[in-house]
């Protein structure tokens, strides 16, 4: 499993780091992408280097977004129909708090169940009036879309996805390695076949 | 209060991307230094520059250290140095997981209370004779001096530190925000006056 991290200017420092850690104490193979490859800040702190831009970033099986400056960068058309050139070669797609409008924005949540930072539910649904978007939960696993609730919820999103894809085993072994036994997997909102129909 | 956190090549990313969130959300003022101003990784995946190298960092209320490639960094005389010449200068140290043994090594624990990674807790015992080592405690806070358990016990160490310096509703308040509210504040050790004697 390979998993680009797109990092906007501005984005929230907790949001990606947790999941990176978790993906990255799976053995999930993580590059970054930005817009152009030229540093970013997270929150005007901590200066980053993307290993891509846009231009030059390869195929990924997990596109992920995170939130902190969200709403602004989901308004730019350049970064929108990257991330829909993207959809064919992207098996997977992966947003924590209002990375949802970013994804969002570029059409990957219609049709399908999500949510987002809790104080957004509401904005994010009437963004978005072919999804149902869920507030009060972890995170929402609907197949080829898995979102997340606020900031340090990617880390359980993040759990739940080594769970699927490596067992809960393999899940339960990383949060014990990073002392996150806070983990309840029940948290989470799975859809199933039949809630689809 | 202003923090540094000290960055090493090979730092554990949630070690500190959580404390930071915290401090940020906090109204903390942070800034990062590494050996030198040149770009590191963490964990080989995320490539971060830091704002200073040891020779231009200036002076911060607490310093900060992160565990993951710890030990071998800890082993470095020039960095050890720098931190004992920052003694003085500095109110508070803070480590999170194996960051212990840079701050141990550089003689800041002895005579305190402290813990580390849940693997390392003998080990750290075994190299600071002088240091009580706690294990199964998620952050210990003996005054000057704050450790905490692994990964991410870092975000919980973090909390107690806002709770103590701008009291527990601002500290509830930055959990809420980040949707962290699996913050138990009795899952740390708090060193009282009393215990000191």
């Amino acid at each position: 499993m390979t998993i680009c991290f797109y990092l906007q200017d501005g984005v929230e420092v907790l949001d990606f780091a947790g999941p990176m850690e978790v993906f990255a104490l799976a053995g999930f193979r993580i590059f970054t992408v930005s817009l152009r490859k030229e540093p970013i800040t997270t929150q005007g702190i901590l200066k980053i280097v993307p290993d891509y831009g846009i231009d030059d970033a390869p195929a990924a099986d997990m596109l992920a977004f995170f939130g902190g400056e969200a709403d602004h960068v989901s308004r730019n058309p350049v970064l929108i129909d990257w991330i829909k050139s993207r959809q064919a070669s992207t098996s997977y797609f992966f947003s924590v708090c209002t990375g949802a409008f970013i994804v969002g924005r570029a059409g990957i949540l219609d049709g399908f169940t999500a949510t987002t930072y809790h104080a957004n539910v509401e904005a994010l649904q009437q963004l978005l009036p072919q999804t149902r978007v869920l507030g009060k939960v972890r995170f929402v696993d609907d197949g080829s879309v898995i979102t997340t609730a606020g900031i340090s919820a990617g880390i359980d999103g993040a759990l739940h996805v080594v769970s699927r894809f490596k067992g809960q085993e393999t899940a339960k072994k990383v949060a014990a390695e990073m002392e996150y036994d806070r983990w309840v997997p029940s948290e989470g909102y799975i859809v199933t076949a039949e809630a689809k129909k």
